[in-house]
């Protein structure tokens, strides 16, 4: 999508030195738009770990990519398999929890398996890492697609008057290579020349929505408007919110979703309202494993400083000021659990299924 | 209540010099606890303006006290009269909107008319101020006496474990005067020594939650954790929360309740986990000319800098940071209509009702 009217992913391989991966520096966004370069496994593991980037198809493909430049530092033919096993511990010790980390550092491991050339396993690892990051685009490109009908239907119902999207935290291209996920079907219907508006919640406490959310519609040209999280389910009882689109970080076997904490909120602000509420999701990122979401989901607890401090801008330099009363213990849990009961439909790369059982089990029986 | 171990009011008469009125800074809470003696007209004008206190039955007293002062400074006899009516005219305007702030000052207003001696005046204005003060306080203390068995009947239930309470934004003593209404009960709880734990939602765009209630419950001692806006419906699908209570901007004649934005979320997630959520107000916060609060309510919008920026504390300092890109618009309504039928019940100075026409005529027919 666009940064300052040129079109960005958030990953790419230098164009003049193919040697070189890069990326947006994301802890900067939205104050400062830089992107780095990284050349070595060690410059993206602490990308990763640093969280220079984030959002779990952007951090797969960065995986990817640090498997490559693997095979760019083997130094002795003997020690081959060594050396990117190694690379390939170490990567995916950036960060543990990131299901896609280990993913996209598995393919490439199979992918490399057997193989004896340093050359070969250049390019097998760059075009492998080229692949994943090209399906992410594309998977993200067909959940557009698939959503794109329910904006274009409110929108006629409307008469072509701006169809109003909540959307929850950062489920946009920045996390997703490109499109992202909740965003891509907003993005397809602005390209398209929908007349569409965007109610962005700030998304506390790492304030996701304010800071990327708020960058990338911006930047692309679509009209938005952050609120604090707490005026969703105001701005649905008046009527101003059409659809409601978020993305997810996990869903179960019968439709639940687990997504960032609030999101469960504004599910229950739109069936109050008589409100269409979906989730966008790859179907890699529903566990069939997980039978019942609501009571199997574990909620990750993050560090309470998010919560008692901030970061902002100040003076041109980005600071963390504190919000509350030294020492107030605050509890900081990372996301929340919205029942598959409240869920209207999950927008995958297959097309839109029910939040259910059958919804799920045909995504795939296909 | 107790701030550094000293009870304290929100507002008081200097015991030493009766011609000054001191107040907290609350602009300064939590990060410095500063008071500041009032000794004119204008101080009360400005610590009113300024929002150096904010509370209506807080500013009502300020107003009040703000008359007491007018009389000390009136100087030609012939001129007592105007005088009078400028000054009221003049308080009036520190914040036109609150309700509190006109009815107090008309009290005053009352009670001087006729009178001619600027002793008796000063004397009358004094002692309006104070039973205007003191009318407050016990408003508060009967609300917490008449929601404080709700408290202590789930104490039972659990055996004495600690009862979770949420409570959304400050409806504390800090904008009451004393106790506060919402917090009132759980004051009152903390003091009989029952076991009690206060979830206190950081209440985003203003953080009122995380600055003032925190720093309240906290000096009280009462055992309490910050949470963001966005965790609450997580804390009652888990069983973290056993009862809500929020406090009250302006109840309509069927029970409707408007409260700071974000308090309708936390009643749909009370509803949907079974918990009940209460409201506390004194009844006169009660507009019985509003029919139906969800049509009627008109909700005022702030400055969108609150929700765009936010004040925190760095290096010893208060700063306000910015949050999103420069130049993104943002929305800040100030606060959501509860409908009656999400509501348990009212906690008023009178007893607990339902939020429906029947109970809120059986409070103005006792």
């Amino acid at each position: 999508m666009k940064v300052a009217g040129e079109m960005y992913e958030s990953i790419w391989l230098d164009q003049n030195d193919n040697t070189l991966v890069g990326i947006i520096d994301q802890r900067r966004l939205p104050f400062e738009f830089k992107t780095i370069n990284l050349g070595s496994v060690e410059d993206i593991y602490n990308a990763i770990s640093g969280m220079a980037l984030r959002g779990a198809p952007l951090i797969g493909a960065a995986g990817a990519f640090g498997m490559y430049l693997a095979c760019l530092e083997m130094t002795k033919k003997t020690l081959y398999r060594d050396h990117i096993n190694n690379a390939a511990k170490f990567l995916a010790s950036a960060r543990p929890t990131a299901v896609n980390l280990e993913w996209a550092i598995n393919i490439q491991l199979e992918k490399l398996n057997g193989i004896q050339s340093r050359d070969e396993m250049i390019n097998i690892s760059r075009e492998t890492a080229l692949a994943i990051t090209r399906g992410e685009v594309e998977n993200c490109k067909q959940i557009g697609e698939a959503g794109l009908p329910l904006i274009e239907e409110i929108s006629k119902k409307k008469n072509g008057k701006a169809v109003n999207i909540l959307t929850h935290c950062n489920a946009g291209w920045l996390a997703c290579v490109d499109y992202g996920t909740a965003t891509a079907p907003i993005y397809l219907a602005y390209d398209k020349g929908i007349d569409i508006h965007v109610w962005v919640d700030e998304t506390r406490p790492r304030n996701q929505g304010s800071r990327l959310t708020a960058f990338e519609l911006g930047q692309h040209g679509v009209p938005h408007t952050i609120v604090s999280d707490n005026a969703g389910g105001l701005l649905m009882q008046k009527g101003m919110v059409d659809i409601v689109i978020v993305g997810c970080d996990r869903a179960s076997a019968n439709g639940d979703v687990a997504n960032k904490i609030g999101t469960y909120l504004k599910a229950l602000a739109a069936k109050d309202a008589g409100i269409p509420f979906y989730s966008a999701l790859p179907t890699s990122t529903i566990d069939r494993s997980i039978k019942n979401g609501m009571k199997e989901i574990v909620i990750e607890e993050r560090d309470e400083r998010e919560v008692t401090h901030i970061e902002g801008w100040l003076d041109n330099e980005i600071v963390e000021v504190g919000l509350c009363p030294k020492d107030t213990t605050a509890s900081n849990y990372a996301f929340d659990i919205t029942p598959s009961r409240l869920i209207s439909g999950l927008i995958t790369e297959k097309g839109i299924v029910d939040a259910s059982i059958e919804g799920i089990n045909s995504l795939f029986n296909k």
